[in-house]
């Protein structure tokens, strides 16, 4: 596991008329502050990749659909891994990504797919440093 | 309108491979604090009704699906009113509800629909008060 990545599992409440799904306390452990909440979407197979945020962190809940998050951590004192994670209904759990991780992410549900990111700060273009898809090395068609 | 309920109008934001949809940020009207982000999800028809928080503000958002909510004011001083709104992609709004406003809602997508709520307290359920559906009148069939 990449230092500092939490994987952090949810529940889902079975209610009538609908299911209460949780997704993140102001106490859970990977919560700093509140900045923002938005949604992203992914269609099916496409990927967003790469980003690096380095001041947020993200803490990622995927409601509807199945996503692969690659995250890739080239940090001075890290052992330069890559890491996956596919999240979904059936593996439902809260990502908390901290700064200076690369994530890139892909849709894998026949309909389209979407995330919560709760992050610390709002969201600022100035904090994200970008990479084109083939410049962190990862097969996404397999 | 009752007295103190926000419906700020949100930006979708189109990008290649899946759009990015605004929820909430720290600094937006309507945002006291950060208690706790979870989902409800509400099948075809079905109603959730009723529920008043006593502390809670809610700040609903509707990424999937067409949610009726239906608000009823009976504080002291108010003139007793009902409000509904329609939230989906096709009116993406979030739904501002202040404490001591009842609300229900119900599903009106063929498949499930889902909100957020950006609650400024966790869910604490010595602070909510609920009735029966048929308590207050509202026609949820029409």
């Amino acid at each position: 596991m990449i230092k500092d990545v939490l994987i952090t599992r949810l529940k889902i409440i079975d209610t009538p008329g609908g299911n209460v799904l949780h997704a993140i306390q102001k106490n859970d452990y990977g919560y700093i502050s509140f900045g923002e909440a938005y949604f992203s979407e992914i269609q099916n197979n496409k990927v967003k990749a790469w980003k690096r945020h380095r001041e947020m962190t993200l803490n990622i809940i995927v409601p509807i659909g199945i996503i692969r998050f690659v995250l890739f951590d080239d940090r001075n004192d890290s052992d330069k891994k890559l890491q996956q994670i596919i999240i979904s209904r059936d593996n439902y759990v809260r990502l908390t990504v901290p700064p200076m991780i690369w994530l890139g992410f892909q849709g894998l549900y026949d309909d389209i797919s979407i995330l919560l990111n709760v992050s610390n700060i709002k969201h600022n273009p100035e904090e994200v440093d970008k990479k084109n898809i083939e410049e962190i090395d990862f097969n996404w068609s397999k």
